[in-house]
């Protein structure tokens, strides 16, 4: 790892003790391509990261991530959608997204657009692509998920991802969505896979098919084809990202949907309900509990074949670095450590933490080439897993004492159980929820010891000199 | 506040950096004071803090500890009692104490000892008065609790509090603990409180007054009187904080147990059970749900008459640095955020939070005017509540969506509903789990992005150049 220079140092001090009331990390050297890599860990809170550290590296070892040498924690920002005047406590992806997107607070299901009035807000991605900086999305998830929409779309709704989810959608299970105002027919710039396909982005890389292999809006044709004809190859396969050409944009979408994840429960398994006897049902002071039995996680077979994070972050950088002579913007994100915490997955939770670390690596080691990068990694909010103690701290006590959620004990390759408790919903309902808590941010670079949200669009603003 | 220095930066980016193998923390200029206080949220995750700043400054305000300047994060080490070798991924304040106290890692309920083979091991406060500098523990707990006991005591379990807890006793609700091997009659120190009583501790002040009226092991004479007869002066109110005699050693303690929190709920309310309708009790897919009512947190009668943490760090902070031509090693412990948790209680927690942040103030002051004084602000280890939706995030969706566990819904000043939930155990049991995370470490000088707990000893030991 380089050494830091003394005006860098001089600088993250001034910038910690809050004399530097705009936030300027250290100036690029003139005619130097300056890069910026954002990486989102969706719902990755401290939590998250110690349930991937403890069966990666085990208790006392190390992720890539625990190594960066800056650390900050980071307010999370949600407004209330009536009256944006008033702060509501938990987030979701779409609203925080766009906070670190376009230096706004927002109110939740918003992709880039202002709570109440729904005006279109500027985005990090675009400021860059207009003074002739390269731009680029990557995730797991569809790539126009809240995430990676946040950053080039801008839609009144999450839920309008593809033109037939346009006008009174059901997004999911009876929940309908409505953006008529942002069709094009009403002026509107479409759906967020529409504004995708139409955009001048040079990566976007993630699941998504079923989303572009719809009709453009009142046109016969797929819009893979309406992103072929603005300039972007498409491509669906892993090995495809060896061979892209940098002449053109590039759109990558290796699912239908969200990327399978790398890994799961053993033979599948997720969180399962503790059992209380039935005395115990009718009086906690009696009767016992039986506890899910303990699993390994093991390889999701469907993730086979599937680019791994790290591999479309590698392309992203490369197919970036090639395509301007300024340097570039990308944000990566991996998106099911929120996934599979909804789903009560731990596994799955934990082979997503393995994929952003893998492609952390990807991003320092492209830095240590090329220092003018800053390199930011964060949560967008926090999720629902919590580890607990496996076997009561209060088992000596003479009843039985056991989570209220759904649980999972996994066997850590350290050979210890690690109990993880998933409890915002109940057992029936499928989803957890997100929970709110600063996250935390590291950087390359210096940062402060604390930010809001929005005040990350600026780190990127000021690092590009934008 | 004031610049630091130029060597201080460099020195920040090479611990930052990780080119400090050993951490050396400013080195102070001969002959000044070198002063360390650390201060210790039980239990406080960086949930537990947010729960603080929405209610205490708002969403987007900032408590006191969000702006120090330097923030790290916390691996909490535990080991197993049988197999010091393998390690379990969920602390308690003993062990946790422990770790930061002495530099080692230990299993829970141990105070200042070591796993298995039961050896005391050295506390910083012991080497710290070796050196002579003056030592203090202050705690909101009794002074005997696992916290303030792990930096001044030596004990197989924290339950061993006084003499008559020592051999066989139940500790509560039929858990046996046993620490005859610790009894003065075969060679051991004897209880916490005893060893308190008998040691030279320029400051101890808290609750626990019921521990020191015990006679102490085998003598017709309450430990207080010991304590006396060892050069302590033994206050009891809080006005008396006010004189203290620089000559004598200090013991306060201002309550029967652990003193009363600042704040409760409404009418002393604390977190009720969601109630599900009889339909959706048979089918989550029917029915509906009551939740319960929100409620504004209010002052605590019962915490009338105590002193504040911050005017007990204020007394203690003044008294060692009256007794020490060195310096000082003070622990400070806002205990009640850990067992208001415990209890549900979020309005209890806030006040105990608030509390941390207004004793952090007077440390902060005292560093103003003394440089060489290193602040450190840290937990111990996670707790249970988590900020849910107020309104689940899938309530467009037609069913009832709510927690597990017992929930509050607290009014914020800014008038907005927080929602808390306690869910690691079963609603009827009346106490909460610990959780497993990393945790926020705060400092007013450099600091590593990331240590283990152990290592907070050696930034102790460090800056004190013991």
């Amino acid at each position: 790892m380089k050494h830091p220079k003394v005006f860098k140092s001089i600088l993250s001090a001034a910038i910690a003790f809050g004399m530097a009331t705009t936030l300027q990390p250290a100036a690029a050297e003139s005619n130097d391509k300056r890069n910026v890599i954002l990486i989102i860990g969706d719902g990755m809170d401290d939590t998250q990261v110690t349930i991937g550290r403890n069966y990666l590296e085990g208790a006392q070892g190390r992720l890539v991530i625990d190594n960066m040498p800056y650390r900050g924690a980071v307010q999370v920002l949600t407004v209330h959608e009536n009256d944006p005047s008033k702060f509501i406590y938990v987030a979701d992806s779409a609203n925080s997204a766009t906070s670190m997107a376009t230096g706004a607070i927002t109110s939740r299901g918003r992709i880039g657009t202002s709570a109440k009035d729904d005006k279109d807000l500027t985005t990090i991605a675009e400021m860059a692509k207009t003074s002739g900086f390269a731009t680029g999305i990557v995730s797991t998830a569809n790539v126009t998920d809240a995430t990676p929409a946040s950053f080039v779309a801008h839609v009144s709704s999450r839920g309008c991802e593809n033109p037939d989810m346009m006008v009174n959608a059901e997004a999911f299970a009876g929940v309908i969505v409505d953006c008529s105002a942002d069709t094009k027919a009403l002026g509107g710039k479409g759906s967020i896979a529409e504004q995708i396909a139409d955009a001048d982005i040079d990566v976007v890389l993630g699941g998504g098919q079923k989303h572009f292999n719809k009709n453009a809006e009142a046109m016969p044709k797929p819009l893979f084809t309406v992103a072929q004809d603005n300039n972007y190859q498409y491509i669906t396969k892993a090995k495809q990202l060896a061979q892209v050409n940098p002449n053109q944009k590039l759109l990558g979408l290796f699912s239908e949907s969200t990327m399978p994840v790398r890994m799961q429960g053993e033979n599948g398994r997720g969180s399962e309900a503790p059992k209380p006897s039935f005395l115990n049902k009718v009086d906690w002071r009696v009767g016992d509990v039986e506890m899910p039995a303990p699993m390994k996680c093991e390889a999701n077979p469907e993730f086979e074949g599937m680019p791994n994070l790290r591999d479309m972050t590698a392309a992203a950088i490369s197919h970036l670095d090639a395509r301007s002579a300024n340097g570039f913007f990308l944000m990566v994100e991996s998106a099911s450590i929120d996934k599979q915490s909804h789903a009560r997955k731990p596994c799955g939770q934990i082979g997503e933490m393995q994929q952003l670390d893998e492609s952390l690596k990807v991003a320092l080691d492209f830095a240590k080439e090329n220092p003018n990068t800053l390199i930011l990694v964060t949560a967008d909010h926090g999720q629902a897993a919590q580890i607990l103690p496996d076997g009561s701290l209060f088992n000596a006590m003479p009843v039985a004492v056991y989570p209220m959620g759904m649980v999972s004990r996994i066997i850590t390759p350290e050979g210890q159980i690690m109990a993880v408790n998933y409890a915002t919903t109940p057992h029936g309902f499928p989803i957890e929820e997100h929970t709110g808590t600063t996250v935390p941010l590291y950087s390359n670079q210096p940062i402060p010891a604390m930010l809001t949200q929005p005040e990350i669009f600026n780190l990127l603003k000021d690092h590009l000199q934008l």
